[in-house]
């Protein structure tokens, strides 16, 4: 029998898990839904092949209501339709008002898979979504395929009352409580850290159950969970959910602290790698498309998972019309079609391109609303020009969004090109223009750097806007060399605190080459993080302030993410530059690898390049390359050498 | 206290119930989904009021998930708030993803009710929707206010192993089976005819249970029940489920055929009128926008209903983008902007306009989408050219689409000005020119007579288009008197054979003052059906035929309706034409009287004018109205008199 896969209309199962998710945030006893709107999957599709075949027979199994007709003939699902000889058109209706509606046709002649067109009843038919771990008719695609595996506490103590249990590092998963006593009602209160959670009064995410000897709660992100109860024999485990993903890039060198951050950074991007690239695991659980951008350059030299990033990119586009910036964040918007962009370039899949493409060039078109008379993005009332957390001056139009407006122009026109759809030559046209723009009102000879704003009058300037200048080669050489004195080498200038920004600071400057600053940064910032205990990345790290007010953030005492996927952001750092592998043509047809040991003896590791691998390793004796697949180039010494495929290259110094 | 309803977001309340009767339709064992975009309603919204008080409380009851934030301080649902003295602002946010997330909050200072504002997290905050019956948390607003009536059938036969019972006339409703025994399945076969609920092969709704003694059956259309069961002392009733409305109009006259007529239509037409205007109550149950322009002209001389009108209007308009003609119907497009205007003369709700109006625009842009160089409205492959179960040639654009689509720019022009957002003139412009051009490509003045469409040149000629010439006035008065003769009057253009058809051709008909062939066509064809016994009024009647062919439409043998909507015609003709009640300014404020005996005898009945009743009965001997509301002017023998509120005016002749 051929293979059969639950189908369902393309887009439809990212919406759906994507709201889902957004959906299911709780905190203080409520649910918090997110503050943009939320885009559902259609209720109601048509799926159609046409085939041909001698004979042959159907089941239909439908996520649903609804029927098939088979050349005009209708007939219910879940029974056995035989075919006969000829041409056959089958089309099946499903609705579902809540859920993700779906087919799965069992078949000899006509299975449902990828060769199926479907709409919601309007537009133009296209192929089908599906996913090769939903070929069963009892794997439901509304159930996401998460894994799970059962943990113990490593440590146990009576405090209070209650019983504090420490699990050794944060997991996110269902509680299972044994030997309770119906009578008792237990109360739970979980916490990234031991003080959030024995801090009864003011713990983020707590639990109250009662009326049984056994639990399983809701899941939750803790790495501490206090038990108020008064049984002495209460048992708890965890099923710790994750989704299983192969680790295809590491690193490794001969600092210790780098190596603990980096699995350290490793273990907390993996928690937030669920539906989609999470912005933090306890509290929000939202797709923030700012985060997700980071995210995926993170992801691309670690589990290299392309699914994660194309799920990721549909869930936050969401569904027509486009009423808002993405998460209505200005900057958000924009980082979507750079990350749309960048996964193009590492995968190479020009299919995806070209489905998504129509929805990018509407949000394009939704920016283009909001552009104020000199030609830059501005935000209205309803939009959040975010940034950064740090004091940025947002009078008006803001440079750091101009900045991300041209690189958007610039991706969309590379996109058009490669779709040569006729786009690319006005989406050209409108960067240069935007440049000259740029240059005209934010840079500040004086200064030698782009300030905050214009309108203000007061050149205010920050490091965001001029990051994102070297980021996407918009500055020239001369205003780089300016911006390194005068923004990113001057103490003066107010530093960065969150670890989304410091990765593109870093990028900057190991772009840069300042390999050395890049080292100090990563040691004192998330080395700092380590020193004080943290088994995850956490949201935002001020190295000023001292013990629990770590935990502070929005003006809730445990607000703080202590496991956010924006700190991972070393993992693109060591493998971007120290192994320095990185793609030079659509889908790693061709890269380079230009390996640097920075201040450091010894580094190794492996990079993983679109369906193959380069393994590197490097001390002051010998560097040596292996790259499984061919196009390599290995630029060393202000030399290049073409690598063999599954060839050594070695160079002894 | 003062008084709360559930409020949500405005518009979703009509597209959720829409929705879920458009997914209602079953027939012969499976779900049957419309083959049109079904849209759903917003699946998270935030309400927000702000308000000054001394002191006060209120408690939240939400369906849905969400919290409470007032004063940027958060809170759970269903528990007491406390609020002190000052301005608040209080937002509740509430999400759910099938349904209709809506609140209600209990409150002696802001209760919910229309003063609160809400939006999908985008677009603009407007007033919330919400309906004086949802006054109690009890009364969930998913669930829709019918209301119930047990009844019995009137008589009970015992045929081929099984029963069958009559309930004299058609109903929607629950069947209720007692006294049935545990052991037996029982198979129900409904009938809107006998015939159909004995072809228990061919029966389009059926059902089978088995198990329990008593059963309660989902809702259906019957007038027969057929139960294939051996027990004897079987009983069955049924709970009649219907919308409880007012008849504030109605009619009598000496002839016993059109009052049975009317009555039956009345029934016919009571029995669609659900959750909004339906086609028919036994197949689809779906709302179909030229269904449901001619339901709203029949409304507004029977209910005048104003509820129904809107939740019609709003459910059909659906969810932006809009991606297809409502129904995927050209004609449907356009006949719904033209339900609109006349809705608003009707009642002259003006806050309805205004807040339709924007998505109005957006539907006749999408229809301009589809105007060919010649500035004409023609379908594509996606789209139905329906006009009606007719012989009409359509090649190209066909004419009957473009008479709609001049009324529909000259309403839409005329609710411009109504609202004042300086859309008129280029509307104005806009039809204009399609008459001219409409006068070009169709008028055919050796046969004297619009054609179906020019690109044939064919010059086929039915009647549809020069019937809607006439009823909007696009024809001149030369060219309506040779369409007359050569159309109207002439046996060899073929016959109209649905009452949605016929409706408007004896408007126009009776607008020309030709009441003789109104009575007779009324005489032959709503008689026609009810001489061959029907108690409703049917989809479709062809009096060639015969005995069960009457049944069959689409193919299927019982697949035609015989309790159609758009059966109810005669009402509206009787009020308009006989009683000659209509509104000559918004909301009637200004209405002429102009009765007219036609070739009837004696005429009397009542007609609502926005608020108020006209009261009329006419003999051979005398004429007296009665309206109880000013602006009233009665038309009499080519003279005028102002009627008096509550004062009656009689003539003696």
């Amino acid at each position: 029998m051929s293979k059969s896969y639950w189908i369902w209309n393309y887009g439809d199962y990212e919406i759906f898990h994507t709201m889902s998710l957004h959906l299911r945030r709780e905190e203080q006893g409520y649910h918090r839904p997110p503050v943009w709107k939320i885009s559902a999957p259609y209720v109601s599709i048509q799926f159609i092949k046409q085939f041909y075949c001698e004979k042959g027979y159907l089941i239909c199994y439908m996520n649903g209501c609804g029927y098939i007709d088979i050349d005009n003939q209708r007939y219910g699902e879940k029974t056995r339709i035989e075919l006969s000889k000829g041409e056959h058109t089958i089309k099946i209706f499903v609705s579902k008002t809540s859920g993700l509606p779906a087919i799965f046709v069992e078949s000899d002649v006509c299975p449902s898979d990828g060769t199926w067109i479907s709409n919601h009843f309007a537009g133009e038919f296209s192929p089908v979504g599906y996913n090769v771990f939903f070929n069963s008719v009892q794997r439901n695609p509304e159930n996401f395929p998460f894994e799970y595996k059962n943990v113990l506490p490593i440590s146990k103590e009576k405090i209070n009352n209650g019983i504090l249990y420490d699990f050794g590092t944060e997991y996110f998963g269902f509680l299972n409580i044994t030997n309770a006593c119906k009578n008792e009602e237990i109360r739970v209160f979980y916490g990234e850290s031991k003080e959030e959670a024995l801090d009864v009064e003011n713990t983020y995410i707590t639990d109250r159950v009662c009326g049984e000897n056994t639990y399983r709660l809701k899941q939750r992100a803790f790495r501490y969970v206090y038990l108020k109860t008064l049984l002495d024999d209460i048992e708890i485990s965890a099923d710790y959910e994750y989704l299983p993903l192969e680790q295809k890039g590491n690193f490794r060198c001969n600092d210790e602290l780098f190596n603990k951050i980096y699995s350290v950074a490793s273990y907390t991007f993996h928690l937030n790698c669920r539906e989609a690239f999470l912005d933090g695991i306890k509290r929000d659980r939202w797709v923030w498309s700012g985060d997700a951008y980071q995210s995926a350059r993170i992801n691309r030299y670690l589990f290299a998972d392309k699914e994660i990033e194309q799920r990721t990119l549909l869930g936050l586009l969401g569904r027509e019309p486009i009423e808002q910036h993405i998460n209505t964040i200005i900057d958000y918007s924009l980082l979507w079609f750079i990350s749309l962009y960048e996964h193009y370039m590492t995968y190479g899949d020009k299919e995806f391109l070209k489905r998504v493409y129509p929805m990018a060039k509407k949000l394009l078109e939704f920016c283009e609303t909001k552009l104020n008379k000199e030609g830059f993005i501005e935000g209205d009332e309803k939009d959040w020009t975010f940034i950064d957390w740090s004091d940025i001056e947002k009078v008006g139009a803001v440079c750091a969004e101009q900045m991300l407006l041209i690189r958007a122009y610039q991706v969309m026109s590379l996109m058009a090109e490669v779709l040569d759809n006729g786009d690319k030559n006005l989406l050209e046209k409108k960067y240069e223009f935007l440049i000259r723009q740029v240059n005209a009102y934010y840079w500040n000879e004086e200064k030698g750097a782009f300030i905050d704003c214009y309108k203000s009058g007061n050149a205010n300037v920050t490091r965001h806007a001029n990051i994102f200048a070297i980021m996407y080669d918009i500055a020239t050489k001369e205003q780089t060399q300016k911006i390194l004195k005068n923004v990113l080498k001057n103490d003066n200038i107010t530093k960065i605190t969150t670890p989304y920004f410091e990765g593109y600071e870093l990028d900057v400057l190991a772009k840069l080459g300042d390999f050395k600053a890049v080292e100090d940064k990563i040691t004192s910032y998330w080395g700092g993080m380590i020193n004080l205990g943290a088994s995850t990345i956490w949201e935002e790290y001020d190295p000023k302030k001292c013990g629990i007010d770590h935990y502070e953030m929005y003006g809730g005492k445990y607000e703080k993410s202590l496991c956010h996927a924006w700190g991972a952001g070393p993992i693109y750092l060591f493998g971007r530059y120290y192994l320095g592998v990185y793609a030079t043509s659509v889908g790693y047809e061709t890269f380079i690898v230009k390996p640097n040991l920075g201040g450091l003896k010894e580094i190794s590791g492996a990079i993983p390049i679109n369906g193959g691998t380069v393994v590197i390793s490097l001390d002051k004796e010998k560097l040596r390359v292996v790259a499984s697949k061919p196009g390599g180039t290995l630029v060393w010494d202000n030399k290049s050498y073409i690598l063999q495929p599954n060839k050594a290259f070695e160079i002894i110094f």
